[in-house]
């Protein structure tokens, strides 16, 4: 009898102890941002499976390299990209310095609001705004200039710092990858230069894991203090067939995992799909009331092209309206 | 009485305890194969300094970056830089495909082995080889070629593999500057993907964490199989000043140690001295007996302006001839 008692005792035990267990599970849910459906599913299923050491799809940790897009994926890229928020900010903050702009195109357009004929200039008239804007400083100039804009400037319509309209479950999703292992970068159609001063801060990634576009830069010693001079010349477009090109070149390792939202991404995607092992998911904007409702048919973030080849291959699409329990972090600056 | 015994007992193990300590200490030198003179201390020394939190000096686990160039820092770059030598081999083993290459220049001249005509041929001439020898092929097939040429090449001299011509001291130095949370990189003149296929092993650098020179590449999609071509056209030369541009593009830190020995790392030194804290350290080659003994009129890693700057600025100056215990590290392959 006593045999049997301890017996009980130690089933009872056992089953107490698992419920906890069970109970403990549920609480660290990893990405409570996220509802239970498809794309959360399949991204825990892939992480399990990479990480089981002795399984058949085990993945060292040295190759579990995460590549995410910036704008789209990781934050708000509309009414328009943030970096040419700022850029257009930065170039009328110069304009004093600058009368000739007054009558120049497309400075004349930006600085009178005159969208159409910003627009018309196209893209040798976005060129000059961004050299105007970008270049003609030092490295550690362009950090500081960067790092004073985004203290003060707001997002037009959810008016909180841009870097708080970020999306809470990719924030969730990085943590939950980098603590499995995994080592997450941008890879980003962006400036590097423009996302290195607060990328470590906002979402983790240090500046050594961020690819972006970039300008040709010059060693120089005005002074005999050296600096990088920023020039006004495209070094690097990392953006489309530039990202699986800029992966190789930064990283040189295929990553195994991929986020992206545009067609901008979509050989990013595809290169990570002919790994071994890998998760392609794109960010799909559905959702209007709480952020915007656009692809197909966008200027800014068009997704036509790879959602074709996401739908066709499987790729995992999330349903932002769907798909998400909230969009962005509690307002950190904004409030008070 | 009872207190004073009790107070003896304790200084004795006191004493006793702080022996075996030193004695450990002692034991675990990691820095073995360098003799106690002055560049070990001087590292040492700055290690202890940048770590000590609290102290005045101490850096931060993510801001310890240090930078290592590879060619004669790293590995032997006598009597011709690693990557020549192997791009030599690949055009003699190619020219069966090439029969043209026996009338034209430079390749007739490397096929001959006429060194004074080839010489000759200058820059353009060696673009040609290295076009010949490193682009028309995508990258994965690239680091096929490059894997399996180091094993089999041999040095001339050392006769064992390339990978095997490192120099133990700095194995053992990057080994301790990781073990106190650095993130150690190569930054050199040598191409990236030349590199990246064995520096993780011999080095304990993953590829991610290499800046080199590059081609350009782009990325195709034959058969819709994505891959990257190695194109024959410059992208990148990580050398001189270029260096810190290179530091900047692909890690976008400024380190805090750098270790070089030729001239083509004067500005990554520059650069370097010129942050909140700083170690600089050169490596000269005086050791005819068990190395090369060479710099200021060498064609093949000069130093000759960087040691001027160095002299004057105090930064630490290697001489391998007094400073190293031993050079290579045991013989892998090459024994039984």
């Amino acid at each position: 009898m006593k045999f049997e008692i301890a017996a009980v005792r130690t089933a009872y035990v056992t089953f107490v102890v698992g419920l906890v267990a069970v109970v403990a599970i549920a609480q660290s849910d990893p990405l409570p941002s996220w509802n239970d459906t498809g794309p959360k599913k399949a991204i825990t299923a892939f992480v399990e499976r990479v990480i089981k050491e002795g399984g058949s799809d085990f993945i060292p940790v040295n190759e579990r390299i995460a590549t995410f897009d910036n704008d789209g994926t990781l934050w708000v890229e509309q009414p328009i990209y943030t970096q040419f928020a700022f850029a257009f900010d930065r170039v009328k903050s110069l304009a004093p310095q600058y009368p000739e702009w007054k009558s120049e195109q497309p400075f004349k357009a930006l600085l009178e609001n005159d969208q159409k004929t910003l627009l018309a200039s196209g893209e040798a008239g976005l060129m000059k705004i961004m050299a105007a804007s970008h270049t003609g400083m030092s490295t550690d100039e362009f950090t500081a200039i960067v790092s004073q804009w985004l203290a003060t400037a707001k997002h037009p319509r959810f008016q909180r710092p841009y870097t708080e309209c970020v999306y809470q479950p990719m924030l969730e999703l990085m943590a939950y990858l980098r603590s499995n292992g995994f080592k997450t970068y941008i890879v980003s159609g962006g400036g590097v230069e423009f996302m290195r001063p607060w990328a470590e801060k906002v979402y983790g990634i240090p500046p050594e894991q961020i690819v972006g576009s970039s300008v040709k830069e010059k060693y120089e010693l005005p002074n005999g203090q050296p600096v990088l001079a920023r020039l006004p010349e495209i070094d690097f477009i990392d953006d489309g067939p530039g990202k699986p090109v800029g992966i190789n070149k930064f990283i040189g390792r295929k990553p195994i995992a991929a986020f992206g939202n545009s067609d901008g991404d979509q050989q990013m995607l595809e290169w990570v799909a002919s790994g071994k092992q890998s998760l392609m998911l794109i960010v799909r904007h559905t959702d209007g009331d709480r952020e915007y409702a656009y692809d197909r048919r966008s200027a800014v973030g068009k997704l036509d092209k790879a959602l074709d080849e996401a739908l066709a291959k499987g790729w995992i699409v999330v349903d932002m309206k769907e798909d998400w329990k909230s969009i962005f972090p509690p307002a950190i600056t904004s409030g008070q």
